[in-house]
C-alpha cells in the first residue's frame, strides 16, 4: 500500500468524524482569496513591514502552511483548481478568459460539466455567496457565478485590468467605469452584510478580493498611510478588511464554527514581496506557484501551527467539503486531498507529489524536499529602475480608474538569479529554497523519479479530464 | 447728456418692448458656461483644430462678440457677476471658495443680501434649474444654489480638482470620489431632462460645465478621438453637449423661443488657447479677461452676427431679465447694461469703460481700443518642455478620479511676450490685439482719462458695495 493510498485512507476516516459533528451544525466558511498576493508580503511569513497584524493573528490562532502551492501561477486555472479539486490539466481551463483579448480568450470559461463547491454545498444548506473576482469565465451569462453555485454575487468578473471594469451584482452592470480606490471597502462591506444575513444558517462566502492585483487601489483612509508606498497601503486595507470580518464573526458570536481561511491565487507581481523566493507570478519556479495559506477555526484548527508540508490550493475542495459534512463526486478523478489530516495531526506528507502546471504543460514536480523542473520555466525579466516602461492596462482615468502610482517592473518580487530554470533542473527546496543551484547532475535517480512521477500524472489526467459519458 | 445715460434710456425702451412681447410667452434661457475655455479653443473664433462645429453653429445662428469679458481672471468672482450684474468690488464675492484651502477660503460666500438671477426669474414663472459648478459658497448649505434661487442642482460645488470633489444632487452628496470621466455626459443627460421636464413653462437652465478645467476628462466615447490630445477630447465632447441640446430643443418645438448663451468663465489655463491674446487664467491682461461668448435666439438676435462692442460677463444679467419682462433690483447698482441694444441693432458701444480685477483691486481698464493697466498685472511664467513640475491638485486615483495626461505648464494658452504689465501701461488693442506694446508714453491724455475713469468707478462702488439698510 502505497503512501497516497495510506493517506487517502485517513482522510475518509477524518471526513466521516467531521461528518457526524457537522451533523449537529456545520461550520460557516469564509475563503479569502488575495489575487497576486506573494508569501512575502505578510508579516507572518516574515515581511519586516508588518502590515498584516489581523492576518498574522488568523496563524496565531490557527494554522499557517509554508510549502502551500497554487497548482500554475495563472489567476484563472488556479481558481478554477480551488473550487474543483482539479488540477488544470482536468479542469481545463488553461488560460485566463480575457475580455479585451482575441476572440478565442475573449471566450474561455471553465467547462459546464465542472462541479463546483458551493454547487456541492448548497444540497447541504449552505447559503452560497461570492464577493470578488471570478475569471471561470464571462463571455455568457451561464459562466457567471450565479449559475455555478453561488446565490449571491458582487464583482469584477475577470482581472481588475482587463477592460471594460465593470461591477457586476447578481447578472448586472451595477458600475461601470469602476471606483477602484474604494474596491475593498466595498467587498468588505458587502462580506459583512452577507455573514449578518446568514448568521442563522451555515454559510460558504468566497471573498475574492481585487487586490494588490494592478491596478493598485485603496481608499482615502488608507492612501498613503502605509509608510510603505501604494504596495504597502494595499496590503494594510487587505488587513483591515480580514480584521472587519473577524470582528463581524466574533459580534456575532459566530467565530468559534467558521472556518475561516487566506490565501493567494499564485505568487507576488512587481512591487510585491515572494519572501526570498525566486521569480514571480506567471513563472513555475517558487515565486510563481508558492502562496501563502492560512486557516483557523477554534477548537478544530490548533492554534499556532506552522505547517511545512507540501499541499495545493486544490486541496481545499475536498477539505472544506469534508467540514460541511460532505463527500467530492464520485464520477471523475479529484486531485486534492482533504488537509485534515495536516491541519488537525501535523501529518507531514499528504501527496506523493505535486504539480506545477503552465498553459497546458505539466512544468515541475514536487516530491518532499526535491523539485524538478520537468520543462523549462519560461523567465520573467525585470526592468532597470527608471527604465521605460508603458503598461497597456494602465490606469487611464477614463475605464480604468485607480491612482497612477503602479510598480515598475523594477520592482522584481522575487530572487533574479541562479542556475538556468531548464528542463531538467532539480532544486533541493530545504537546502536551496531559493533555487539557486541545480543539483540534476548529483542526483540522477531523484531526476527519474521524479520525472516518473510527473509522466504517471499526465498520463493519468489525459485519460480522465472529463467523467465518462453514461 | 452722456453716452452711458443714453445707453441706459435705449436700454429700458428695448425693455420695456420685450416685457411686452414676454407677457404672450417668456422666452426659455439657457446659460452654458464653460470653465477655462478660451476662446482660441472654438472654431467661431478661428482654432485651426475645429472641434466645435455645434458651437460654431449657435454662432452662425446668432451673434459672436469678439470683445467679450469676464470682469476678472478668477472662476467665483466671476459667476458671481455673472449672478448678480454686479463687478466684484461690489458684490464682495472676492476669492475663490476652497474646501482645501485655509479657514478663510473655506468660507468664502457671495453675500446673503446679493440677489440672484433666478431669484428674479422665479415669480416670473421661471423653472430653474441649474447644473455644475457653483463656486459662490460651499461651506454651509444656506449659500447653496438651492437656496439661492435654484429649483434644483446637481454639480460639484466648487472647481473638480478641489477636495473633496463630490457631486451634490440638490442637498446631499450623491458620488465621492467622482467618476469625472462621465461628468460632461451625466451633466448633459440632466440638462435634456430639465429641459424636457419644464417644456412646458418657461425655464433657466445654468449649465456650467467642469470642463476644461482641470483635471481634463472625458467619456470613453471622446477618449483619444479628438486627434488634438486629451484637451482637445474635451472640447468635443463640450461641442456634443451643445449638439445634443440644441438637437432637445429643436425635437421638442423650443428652439425659437429659447435664448441660449455660450460662454467662459475666464481665459484659458495651459493647455487651451487663448488666441494670440496675452498670457491666461489669472491675469489681467486680455489672455485672462477676454472670453468667448455666443448668443442664439432666432427672431430675437439677427443671425451670422460678430459683434466687437466690449461688453462684460455682468451684462447678462439685465438682459435675461429684460428677455422674460423682468428689471432689475433697484434698491443696489447693477454694473451689468442689457445687451439688447448691441444685440439687436449692434450699437458699437455698450459702456464708456469696463473693468478688471484681480482680487479686490481693479487693475484693468478698458474704453473703446483702449487699455490702461492701472496696476500690474502679476505674471504667470511657463515652464520650458518636460520641466519637473507637480500639481498638487493633480488626479490620484483615490480622491480625484481623471485622466492622468494633464497639461504641463509649458503648453502656455497666450502669448508670453511683449512689453512689461507694469502699472501704467496702455495698450492700444485694434493696433495691437496682444498687448505687446506699451504705448502709454506716446498717450499721456488718454492714460489720463482712463485713470480717472477707474478712479470714478472705484470711489462709486465702495461707497455703494452694500444696499443701505432701510
Amino acid at each position: 500500500m502505497r503512501l497516497a493510498a495510506v493517506l487517502q485512507v485517513v482522510a475518509i476516516f477524518a471526513a466521516t468524524a467531521l461528518s457526524a459533528a457537522a451533523a449537529t451544525r456545520s461550520p460557516n466558511i469564509i475563503f479569502i482569496l488575495a489575487d497576486d498576493l506573494g508569501s512575502g508580503d505578510l508579516g507572518s511569513y516574515g515581511s519586516p513591514l508588518r502590515l498584516t497584524p489581523a492576518i498574522d493573528r488568523l496563524a496565531a490562532e490557527g494554522a499557517r502552511f509554508t510549502q502551500f502551492y497554487a497548482p500554475t501561477p495563472y489567476c484563472a486555472p488556479s481558481r478554477a483548481s480551488l473550487l474543483t479539486g482539479r488540477y488544470p490539466s482536468r479542469h481545463g481551463l488553461l488560460g485566463n478568459p480575457t475580455p479585451d483579448g482575441t476572440p478565442a480568450v475573449d471566450q474561455l470559461a471553465l467547462a459546464a460539466d465542472e462541479i463546483l463547491l458551493p454547487q456541492l454545498l448548497r444540497p447541504r444548506g449552505y447559503a452560497t455567496g461570492m464577493i470578488g473576482k471570478w475569471h471561470l469565465g464571462h463571455k455568457t451569462v451561464e459562466s457567471w457565478p450565479t449559475r455555478r453555485g453561488f446565490d449571491s454575487y458582487y464583482g469584477i468578473l475577470y482581472s481588475n485590468d482587463m477592460r471594460p471594469v465593470q461591477l457586476i451584482k447578481q447578472e448586472s452592470v451595477a458600475e461601470y467605469p469602476v471606483v477602484q480606490a474604494t474596491l475593498t471597502q466595498r467587498y468588505t462591506q458587502r462580506a459583512l452584510d452577507f455573514i449578518t444575513a446568514h448568521r442563522e444558517r451555515p454559510f460558504f462566502l468566497y471573498l475574492a478580493h481585487a487586490m494588490p492585483h494592478k491596478p493598485l487601489a485603496v481608499s482615502e483612509k488608507f492612501a498613503g498611510k502605509s509608510g510603505a508606498g501604494l504596495y504597502g497601503d494595499v496590503l494594510a486595507e487587505l488587513d483591515w478588511s480580514v480584521e472587519q470580518i473577524m470582528a463581524k464573526l466574533r459580534a456575532l458570536g459566530l467565530d468559534d464554527n467558521t472556518l475561516v481561511v487566506f490565501s493567494s491565487d499564485n505568487g507576488a507581481y512587481f512591487g510585491g514581496s515572494n519572501g526570498g523566493l525566486r521569480g514571480m507570478k506567471a513563472m513555475t519556479s517558487e515565486g510563481g506557484l508558492r502562496v501563502p495559506c492560512i486557516a483557523r477555526w477554534p477548537g478544530r484548527i490548533p492554534a499556532g501551527q506552522t505547517l511545512a508540508t507540501p499541499a495545493v490550493l486544490n486541496d481545499w475542495f475536498p477539505t472544506l467539503l469534508a467540514s460541511a459534512g460532505g463527500t467530492p463526486p464520485g464520477d471523475r478523478a479529484i486531485d486534492g486531498r482533504t488537509l485534515w489530516p495536516v491541519l488537525a495531526e501535523k501529518s507531514a506528507q499528504l501527496h506523493e507529489a505535486t504539480f506545477g502546471f503552465q498553459g497546458t504543460t505539466l512544468r515541475t514536480v514536487r516530491s518532499a524536499r526535491w523539485k524538478l523542473h520537468v520543462e523549462a520555466s519560461q523567465p520573467r525579466a525585470a526592468l532597470k529602475p527608471g527604465a521605460p516602461w508603458v503598461d497597456p492596462r494602465a490606469p487611464d482615468g477614463v475605464t480604468i480608474l485607480a491612482p497612477v502610482g503602479q510598480a515598475h517592473p523594477s520592482q522584481y518580487p522575487g530572487l533574479n538569479t541562479g542556475d538556468p530554470l531548464r528542463a531538467g533542473a532539480l532544486f533541493d527546496l530545504q537546502a536551496d529554497p531559493g533555487e539557486q543551484h541545480d543539483v540534476a547532475g548529483a542526483h540522477p535517480e531523484i531526476v527519474a523519479r521524479l520525472r516518473a512521477l510527473s509522466a504517471e500524472f499526465i498520463k493519468a489526467s489525459s485519460e480522465s479530464r472529463r467523467p465518462k459519458s453514461p
